[in-house]
């Protein structure tokens, strides 16, 4: 095991920010039930309010809105129903459209029946088909139910950022409902539900620097809401049952807190991936890099090595010290090809490897990375030599 | 305000303990994701698959077993299905049958429609009739689908506890599935899910110790399984989606380990009850103690006053540096008639006022809350003469 380790796999989840950890263990401290009404219970729901008003500030949200969950696919799950309400009255989706590279969580359609999802197709940058969704949405039987369309602002994989304004926009035209996973975009890029055509926006904070287990959906108004498949005593405005998470949901406030300051003061920029990018092409000139012409997330690189299997170099990263992705890290230990690239068309390929970073990240991360990947460039050549010596 | 303050409302929320609190601490420290296979996701998996060791002790289930969700609500919602499987195979559950006084997220019915829930009702002392539970399970038409029975081994507001093994060997002689709310009865009770009649036991975090947001149901076998609500990146074997709530499990996991280790060498006793019980019969010889002639939990009193409203005792109480609850925690500040006692027959009775507790509850903490009961009790007796007086 290598000294000095770089963790460069932050889309899979971030480290914690020393603010949300902070708030966390205050929270902790704090007995009560925020559904009390004894001092006890009325100072843990001053956390959760307080938090609530930070997680809505970072995407110009009424804090009334946010919904507070166990994370994004618990988020997802609730939001791709076909069951809604307008005021009281039920409200039908009949059928849901999704990305082909959208998340897992997006991808297994919630409470929707398998044939009633639609799976829009991407481009080779892993841009959706706008003229496919166009056509689904234009054959769309709204005598049924309405539709509901469900997309990622940034790809976890590849940090591809969808035009969700436009694909907002065509929803819109049809007279659907958007969700938005913006889980990756969150914190990093800007995000404002009041100027987006998006009805609601999915959260997480352990992707922003809070703790795991924390989640929400942010609701554009409260008029239209989902059947909460999650039901108790009632709290979250009745849209969320179960006692709420009070530490990890102070930490998600902190993060988010931090991650708005952050956005504000320029923290993001794209010349660390740009180096990182630079390296890559420099060592291996043969590499891939995933959506490259494309606008993506200032944080994420997706490539692939030429006839070299991304599991493998996965290894080999670890064992040099550096923790990054062969995919994506949201099925449990399974590895497998990825779907995002076999959407983009590159099933067939050596697979991706992610590498994802946050400001904090270190140069000398990204020099043990960019080592790391010269000696495994050059193993990789050695063998490809000897092979054809032996031939 | 009050200098000191006693805690007294254990059933809506046990502070948490050190022991826990320290879990928290060290698993938020590492980064990574459980499903990741670098060193960082490694390391946080083994803390998670310890966290699942320590939970299924408690109830001496297996660890495979356990499912960790956002709570004793999600697992109650998760369970209360008609959508199970067996093996791969769909498995039909076509009614449910709950009790009067469960707890709302039972109530609540889960997936179920409201026309396909049966409620069961209780004696004077909130036992199970259990002569309606088998006229139901009798009259129950198996060839729609199996009966689900959904009962909690302790009531949360009175600390009544049902007869459960009674209860499974009646729905197993019609061939139903048992699920049992053990969220008050664990860590207080024995709980043995290999040597009862159910087939899952559904648990909470922050009633035994440890973080709020993080709960448990656990299978005696995973051959029938519930379909789950929360679908993603295939986590928990499958059985519950979404990145595993790392920090507040292990928080979870440490305060089942210190609630088997109290359990084994004795902790809990009834003493303390009988001294709060012993103290408001001296104080109020007129108060009603609620399902006083059966077997309870050793830390719950549910009593009320005759002519003062729970609401405005509970008021006093919290003025004068006690918390506790009039009825429930569970349903976000609403105050109103308690459901348990109206399924009692005491539904026009004044309301109830809940005393719990936990080992590490003072004699400090018990002589405040007699002397405010004093206080109140007298203010009560002296308006009532002077009303009288009045007359």
């Amino acid at each position: 095991m290598a000294r000095h380790r770089a963790y460069l796999d932050y889309n899979a989840s971030a480290p914690l920010i020393a603010a949300a950890r902070d708030a966390v263990v205050d929270a902790m401290m704090q007995t009560g039930n925020p559904s009390s009404v004894h001092l006890e219970g009325r100072a843990t729901k001053a956390i959760l309010e307080a938090a609530r008003r930070d997680v809505a500030a970072l995407v110009n949200a009424k804090p009334d809105h946010v919904v507070f969950t166990s994370g994004a696919t618990e988020a997802a799950s609730t939001l791709l129903t076909p069951h809604y309400t307008m005021g009281r009255a039920p409200l039908r989706l009949s059928r849901l459209y999704v990305g082909a590279s959208e998340h897992p969580c997006i991808l297994a359609g919630g409470q929707f029946a398998s044939e009633q999802v639609e799976v829009v197709g991407v481009d080779g940058n892993g841009l959706i088909d706008l003229e496919e969704l166009r056509g689904f949405l234009a054959a769309h039987d709204r005598s049924q139910g309405l539709p509901l369309v469900a997309m990622q602002a940034a790809n976890n994989e590849t940090g591809v950022l969808q035009p969700i304004q436009e694909i907002g926009a065509l929803v819109k035209e049809f007279g659907g409902l958007f969700v938005v996973d913006a889980v990756q975009a969150a914190g990093r890029v800007r995000l404002d539900i009041t100027g987006s055509c998006a009805d609601y926006l999915i959260l997480s904070s352990h992707k922003i620097g809070g703790p795991k287990g924390v989640g929400a959906f942010v609701a554009v108004s409260d008029l239209v809401m989902p059947k909460s498949i999650i039901r108790g005593g009632g709290q979250e405005k009745g849209h969320r049952g179960g006692t709420e998470a009070l530490p990890i949901i102070a930490g998600f406030g902190a993060a988010a807190r931090v991650a708005r300051e952050r956005l504000n003061s320029g923290g993001w920029s794209t010349q660390m991936r740009d180096t990182i990018e630079r390296g890559i092409r420099t060592i291996a000139p043969d590499a891939t890099i995933y959506g490259e012409g494309v606008v993506r997330l200032p944080n994420t690189t997706m490539f692939s090595l030429t006839d070299t299997k991304a599991e493998t170099v996965q290894i080999a990263f670890d064992l040099a010290g550096i923790a990054l992705s062969a995919g994506s890290a949201c099925s449990s230990g399974k590895v497998g090809p990825s779907h995002v690239l076999g959407a983009m068309g590159h099933g067939d390929g050596p697979g991706g490897l992610r590498v994802s970073t946050a400001p904090e990240t270190g140069e000398d991360d990204i020099a043990l990375f960019l080592n790391a990947l010269k000696d495994i460039v050059a193993r990789r050549d050695r063998s490809a030599r000897s092979a054809a010596n032996a031939a």
